[in-house]
């Protein structure tokens, strides 16, 4: 401490009321050998981490101390014992202790005492290098162009595993994707298992007749394990290639990911020497029911809400291997052995999180898609949307799962369901810029020979759609049938709120049921139909979960939007 | 999937008994366009990720199909619905939905998602540079030589806050260290002011006579606080200099960590959109008491244990804030608020984690340090040794806190621990090499004018010597006080069990209680007075605990070391 090196004795019965003086020796400053005795008496200036002086065995703190005599002499103001505020060498870490062992992860903890005992270097263990192929002909690299009608897509897994492999340690070498023939693959393959410790592929491991990375791992190499009894990822290989460890993960993306986590990372992180943390598991409770039994262990992903009593919900987010969105709806998965028939409702249910940081969303939403509702989540801290529509969103609200429904009129929520906010949205046809066919009404779809792009049957818009149709269908008068049959494109449907009005870009149809600001963001023309309210509703027991509280409070501020969205009245 | 484009009108009806044979009429892979169109009673083969060809609404798997007239036609042997293993565009994600929102970290699975949306890039939050300046000019860079005797020491906090710095997601920039001379205090802060996005001093943060940097912080900038009432981490200086955001950390490695942790490393990861998780924070029961009331919030550092029936025990681990030690024998702290005079054995307390991964170790020791035991750790995977000596070691166990105690005789555990093992070691007096000044016996120690070095009272070795002592002053007859009074150096004692025969080396000592074994491996001389077994024993209750077991196992093999340690003897 910063104070004065003294003999203990000497300030034995010192106290305020009558301190011990003592005359000023000299000072001692850290950093440098102490040029200075302690004898009776006497007291030294130190500073805190300076070396004691010969004599003295303990410090008094400076703010047990009065200067006097002009600083010739200080008065010492407490009784100290020998030792006091003294740390002896060796008090931390003496010589011949044992200060890190082996397989130690270093973090500033650890690189704090290295830094004490001098260690300026130390050897660790080297990250393996993981090669990753991805291998189709469809396949596009993220930022290039798509052929979509060619039923190109972006290469998802050589990314994705790529950080996968990064986050357990290793470091990813990504090589250009290859496409289905035998030569290119076989030449990528070899050339990855000369340059790395580990090789990956995804894709190309079902048996069809396009698949031929299993032929190259047999004439190159071993193939030890074809297929595994787990879902999502039954095809996967297992082999050697040129002597060079190597497994191939399935197609798609999730299934990828999943094998990837359960098999090849927990390998990837001992050869990096970070030992094998189990994977983090929290318990909850199951809030719907889940089917399985497919005579094989299955990885169901899960989502997690808490509800109002802060208890732990867990929910099937099963959208197929083949969607990504699978990946960030979902913060871990819950193991369902192969004989079970299904998991049911209020089950307790282990969920081993895909990071030991991963937790359930503030403000888990559901129900309408709405561009002024994805603004909003803008401003509320780890939001999650499901966009299932206002009538699946007000049956899943029923169940007890999602804290918040975005409900598209004019469908109305149950009785006591709170509203946190809303507002009206003007909906219509979505038309060419300029309406070159001159649509004008929702009679024009039925009589004149135009395609329509519709929207899925659950969205509140196609409600006010069918609900025009039927005030048409009363008003000729007609069947309602009579009049669906004649729209062409009436059962087009799709999911998404935008993709009528994108189609109608594209050239792919003359009109779209779309809304005004979807028009506008796509300079499209739009015929108005109507306005729409949208109200978001909370159930009543996740009022006061602070992720509603902030949502209800940005929605609040919509009204402030810096650019307002066409057609959107904020209420 | 593999198989076959179908109609599903054309399967209706089909099964393993009666399959529905379709013809042939093309093939269409996954990345071409489709070149066929599937009309009635036709099927077109496809691979995974293929587009559907026109006509189509379904799949079959191609396991559920047999080849027919030499694959110009195919038997059905399951009837599909449309729809059947077809995903639709914009099934996964559909033009106009949220996919991440603003302030999402980006994880393998959300570069999954910008994958398969083709994003190639995404603009990120930059990391926050933040400098690093550690003042003191007893200060040396780890790896340099020190010279100890000028109080020099290893500068442990630059790489320290550098790594803590890193793992928050900030970007590190560590200055050279700085002296305690204004001038060139001033200038590095002012560089680093104008370099950086926040500048971090340690040390040099309380106001005694060397101390500068708070001058410079008020003459170049704007102090804004100076002092936090927080144990460890008191003085704590905020503010700016020349405009950019300053914190002065304390010197001490301990409370420099802590007051970054606790105050700096939230705004680190805000700044880098890291978003702010709380603290992981597990519950345990306190092993032991701890008195506080220090009139400021303390946060003692604690080591976790698990007791035999797997609950969490608590422990406090504080060696003082200058004893780096404490933070890698700590896993994290408990926060004692300033008016708790202390908390009891027993008390539930809620430990916040260092690091989300942060976990008991798998088997905890205390004890007798010994050069064999280190090495045996060597074989264990997480283990933790806290170097007590063997009577500490002992009265610890009788606490309940560790699992094994290493314990060198005469000293033996209480009867119902469990031996998992040991070997004798051989003890004596280090001396030069050589042996230059004849020593021989306890007896020279105690009649010639040899200045010895002793061990610390609770290890087993000093109690081996203390009986030496005994037996000579019965011999004699004399006091065993006498002869202890004439040891020159008696009272002059070493916590580690190596620092008696280093103080040798150094030619500080002529003699120094210690192992046969050290005194090979440091090349000096050795006076063998007698054996001294070792033993670890462990608690009856942890005995089935599995680094317990890992422990046992690793005692078992160490008659197989490579190099035996010379005096020592696997038993």
């Amino acid at each position: 401490m910063d104070g004065y090196a003294v003999r203990a004795a000497d300030t034995f019965g010192a106290s305020e009321a009558d301190p011990a003086r003592l005359s000023v020796a000299g000072t001692v400053h850290a950093g440098e050998e102490p040029a200075v005795e302690v004898t009776a008496g006497r007291a030294v200036v130190v500073s805190t981490g300076a070396v004691m002086p010969p004599g003295a065995d303990a410090v008094v703190k400076v703010e047990a101390t009065t200067e006097a005599d002009g600083g010739d002499a200080v008065d010492v103001r407490t009784s100290v014992a020998p030792g006091t505020a003294v740390m002896l060498a060796g008090a931390d870490i003496a010589a011949g202790s044992r200060a890190i062992g082996p397989g130690t992860k270093l973090t500033a903890r650890e690189i704090g005492v290295l830094s004490a005992l001098g260690v300026g270097s130390v050897r660790v263990r080297g990250a393996p290098t993981v090669g990753i192929i991805s291998t189709g002909d469809e396949l596009v690299r993220p930022g290039d162009p798509l052929d979509s009608a060619a039923g190109q897509i972006h290469d998802v897994n050589s990314h994705t595993i790529a950080a996968a492999v990064e986050a357990a340690g290793g470091e990813p070498v990504v090589y250009p994707h290859a496409g289905d023939d035998y030569a290119e693959m076989e030449r990528l393959l070899v050339e990855s298992a000369a340059d790395c410790d580990l090789v990956l592929s995804s894709g190309s491991t079902s048996a069809s007749a396009v698949d031929v990375i299993y032929r190259v791992a047999e004439e190159r190499g071993d193939l030890l394990l074809h297929g595994v009894a787990v879902k999502p990822g039954k095809p996967m290989l297992v082999g050697e290639i040129e002597g060079t460890a190597y497994v191939g993960l399935p197609g798609y993306p999730v299934s990828a990911l999943t094998i990837f986590r359960v098999f090849v990372a927990p390998v990837v992180r001992e050869a990096a020497g970070r030992g094998q943390p189990e994977p983090t598991v929290v318990t909850g409770e199951m809030a719907r029911q889940e089917r399985s039994a497919e005579g094989r262990r299955r990885l169901l992903p899960v989502g997690l809400v808490e509800d109002g009593a802060g208890d732990r919900l867990v929910y099937p987010v099963d959208k197929g291997s083949g969607a990504t969105t699978s990946l960030v709806d979902a913060d871990g998965t819950v193991t369902v052995p192969a004989d079970t028939a299904y998991v049911a409702a209020g089950d307790s249910v282990d969920v081993a999180l895909f990071a030991p940081d991963a937790r359930a969303p503030r403000v888990l939403a559901v129900g309408e898609d709405d561009p002024l509702f994805s603004r909003v989540l803008d401003d509320v801290a780890r939001p999650r949307f499901l966009p299932v529509g206002t009538r699946e969103g007000l049956r899943r609200l029923r169940e007890g799962v999602p804290d918040v429904v975005v409900v598209a009129g004019p469908a109305t929520p149950d009785g006591d369901a709170v509203s946190l906010g809303g507002w009206t949205r003007e909906w219509g046809i979505v038309v060419p810029a300029g309406n070159p066919a001159g649509v004008d009404s929702v009679a024009d779809l039925v009589d004149r020979d135009l395609g329509l792009v519709n929207r899925a049957r659950g969205s509140g818009l196609r409600r006010c759609f069918d609900d025009a149709i039927a005030a048409l269908a009363a008003e000729r008068p007609a069947s309602r049938r009579a009049l669906t049959d004649a729209i062409d494109g009436y059962e087009l449907t799709t999911t998404a709120h935008e993709s009528p009005a994108r189609k109608v870009a594209a050239g792919d149809a003359d009109a779209g049921l779309g809304l005004a600001a979807t028009a506008a963001s796509l300079d499209l023309g739009f015929v108005p139909l109507g306005t729409q309210s949208v109200t978001v509703v909370a159930a009543p027991d996740r009022v006061d979960k602070p992720g509603v509280r902030d949502l209800a409070a940005a929605l609040d501020d919509c009204g402030g939007l810096a650019a307002p969205l066409e057609g959107i009245d904020p209420q």
